[in-house]
């Protein structure tokens, strides 16, 4: 297992599905060539934006067989091997070993209460058995656990983890994390999965974004990374700004919560786009519909990425 | 799909572990003749006591297959389903279809977030692809939402759920759910999982009780079941008190939290008993052990579990 | 300091107000009497259900001087001294040490995240500087601290609480209490504040009751006291089951929530019963308006308060 | 009442204690000298790490003369208003008209219960009471509610609030408040509470900061507002990033939480540093002791603030 070099624009895929959930394969190709095109720096398949919950592993495997298919070696794919438990992670593993993979996405035990010493118990035996190196993913939104800075540090010194997908909206913990990590020689690389305040993680040493949004403007992260990278600090902040602009398309749904609301904006808006045929989501969830679709189309425009704005 | 008419005392059955983390079949044996000699009403196999979230889909029906044929029609056996969204526990009812089951255990999806809309539909479709009876599970230390009386009630009145299994430690909330329920002509079996206040549960209306702490006094549930269909208040408190102080087994783990503590004193407590041949636990976990086993073994003394005390 | 032997039902008075937002004393008369008269076993006057979080410390004043001079020594009256923090707290006890109190009920300290070093030294300040004995009042929900069973234990020991005012929800705790302080030779006097699980609290060791709802419906909570103490169970729960029915007016308000549902129902329901001239709440709360009140009228029919039921 | 046009950095001014609890002049008069020389724009009285939540109303006046007397209207001065509900908030500012103050900082209600409805009515009440600006105090760890961005924006378009001061740790919401602020005309001041992100804060639009840490390190502070102002971003990173090491003091305490943890170790660091006479905190919290402080002190060095290095 080598240390992942990957940083940089790492939207985590939406699923495109059809009208009878299934994975949509030529919206998934529009949408990989949309990224690619954007100059992402790598691919993020199954995370929770992927709707990988939903999934059984039937279809988790058509979506890495598409996925890896479509970008070919282009940019590095990372895969989400989300599941309860510790047996059940590695299951995931076994049967992604036969796909071009440059990682693993693995949470924290969830469903069961676990303290500190399963989860490094979890993460060490879940390395231990993959081909590929392992990222954390803290998302405590989720996994209902928040995996601590000391923790993850000590994970990546001892080669457990390659680094971490943060998505705690914990900032405060974040910077404490990126300090204990540049202190100890950078054994981890982070990435932030908070789309609109990815500018204010530069500054705290993320080195790279997981931005679900980054699927409905790729190339806004991706202008974003660049002017970070050169120091432009202004237009940093102004791409983000704009970005925050966009993001308020997840706020629009009434009545939804979680995925259904924020997913199912991102499908919305690429369909609107005409990226995506559908906004389906995978069932129990129901697309958006009615005024907030119009909301959701005005926001795109008022943001440059609807009728001829260049994006 | 007939209504099931299960109720009385049905306990959430531990699976014992062999060193390697396989099905300990002879411990599996004595457990099962012990709970069955106690005259307990029902088995609930593959629940939060049994480890469910730890196990894969091979070790699933390696417990369903033995505790079905262990068991042999002498009391309905329920069996949980317990995975993250829709599609994964549909897959887990048929995999069990081909054991006989009197019912299946259900809790609302988890991980990804999801509102009433979405549970709604989950259980209508679970319950529309089960050959048996659904129960819901309302669990929310697990899986972090509660379900509210209203949805369950309408869900019963439906058809979609036979009963509800109430872990979810709102005694207030059990008690307007069972006084809805039968001012709606008691759709609804209600069952809680909360061993230390089954008596109070008893007078607000439950039909039984699913005491994780049944696998080690399961004669004592049943003698408090029976005292409570006989009016005889006084011993169904007398028998309470006493599995109160049974239950301080599972306080006795130092640094362990969640099934580690509580699952990890059930079974410890068992092999002190000699039903079970270890305390191990499924992986990351790890079996409790020091002083920790000496407080266990000495509460089972002072509640006149060992030592030549009827049981 | 001698030890209270206060129990039985303890209503938390409610406070009734001028449409100005003062003390309305022709309604607390009526309220008073209509208490006394059903037999209760004392007042707890300022406690949450009094909206004692609201008031200055003129209003608290006025209310224990009138509360006490209606009471006139007919039943022990119990204060809430309800504060942040210690020293605010020993300022409410010297405030009303001229009145004619026996005990106080404090909580832990809130706003300010204390641990359990801090919350010890709280009660034993407080108590130090107490005339009467201190009662520790358990309401997470408001305190967002869960007093732990061990810590009560011990205070109840050491003689620095004369009990607890349980309103924590946590039905599992309040057993292992009550189990625990029955072994230490109780020290501690128990009382529940969840109106609608009382009879489980008395099974569970309750000696008494600090009924909410018991405003509305004292005789109820009077004779199930009483059936309890005589043990006659059928009763008990007969009476716990309307009081449940009854209970249904909080959930009537919409877009409402806390003590401006709750503690808003019971000022409607006793405006309707003619024994408060308003509903009026403490700005920044207003009264229950419209549609609620008719549902809550339909209930107080239902369960027999109005139109000629016997109560 | 006119808009506050305080922004930059305004330090939430510790409150230095005597042995027996009183205030300590000398070290209050050193802490004052020390942040105005720094070039501090404005000092706020009686928040959080002032302990407000600890004080009676005597003490709080006696904090307000000393400190409104040291600045002598050098810099504005604003002062907490912290209590349960919107009464006894009044009293406390009718209590500091007599003082020289720019503002008062206030929270949504505690304690009890509310929803959104009363907290604009008491915002408005408060506001209409007051007889200097008004800030909202946005501090979900300890009031339990959080702000929403759009009634923030609302009650700062009504001419009800003048700011915000933002502890909410929900960077997401905060950078939406901002935004929304902005294409609004920005009727509110946006200041941040925390700390070490508080350069991510500037890109998100915040006007400065409220740094508890600033009472240590104001020189820090002021340096890395001057900096991004002059959008020198590397500059800013340098400073936020040396303060993040500083802010490690208050990870040291063992058994600590709170006040107790964090306001303790900012009041050892400047006893450490000669500023104050003790590091005494308001019973019932207790001053750190022992290796926590040897900690604190080599931490101190490690960032340059002990032992001649340049502050």
């Amino acid at each position: 297992m080598t240390t992942s070099t990957l940083s940089g624009v790492v939207p985590p895929l939406l699923t495109p599905l059809t009208a009878d959930g299934d994975l949509d394969l030529p919206s998934l190709e529009r949408l990989v060539s949309r990224l690619l095109d954007a100059g992402v720096d790598g691919i993020f398949a199954l995370g929770s934006s992927g709707e990988v919950a939903f999934f059984d592993d039937a279809m988790r495997a058509r979506v890495l067989e598409a996925v890896t298919g479509l970008v070919a070696g282009q940019v590095p794919v990372i895969a989400g091997a989300i599941d309860m438990q510790t047996h059940r992670v590695i299951q995931h593993l076994r049967a992604a070993e036969r796909f071009d993979l440059a990682g693993y996405v693995v949470t924290a035990p969830f469903y069961a209460i676990t303290g500190p010493e399963e989860i490094d118990t979890h993460f060490r035996a879940v390395a231990a058995a993959a081909d590929a190196p392992v990222w954390a993913y803290d998302l405590p939104v989720c996994v209902h656990t928040k995996l601590a800075p000391a923790q993850l540090l000590r994970l990546g010194q001892d080669g457990v983890i390659a680094g971490v997908k943060d998505s705690s909206g914990d900032d405060v913990s974040f910077r404490r994390l990126s300090a204990a990590n540049r202190a100890a020689g950078s054994p981890l690389t982070l990435m932030t999965g908070h789309e609109v305040v990815v500018d204010g993680a530069y500054l705290s040493g993320a080195d790279g974004s997981v931005p679900g949004l980054g699927n409905v403007d790729p190339a806004g992260y991706v202008r974003m990374h660049r002017a970070a990278r050169a120091g432009d600090w202004e237009q940093v902040r102004r791409e983000q700004d704009r970005l925050v602009a966009l993001f308020e398309i997840v706020f629009q749904p009434v009545g939804k919560v979680g995925p259904a609301a924020g997913v199912g904006a991102f499908k919305t808006a690429l369909r609107e786009l005409g990226v995506f045929s559908s906004n389906v989501m995978t069932s129990p969830m129901t697309p958006i519909e009615g005024e907030a679709v119009e909301r959701i189309r005005a926001i795109l425009t008022e943001t440059g990425l609807r009728e001829g704005a260049s994006v």
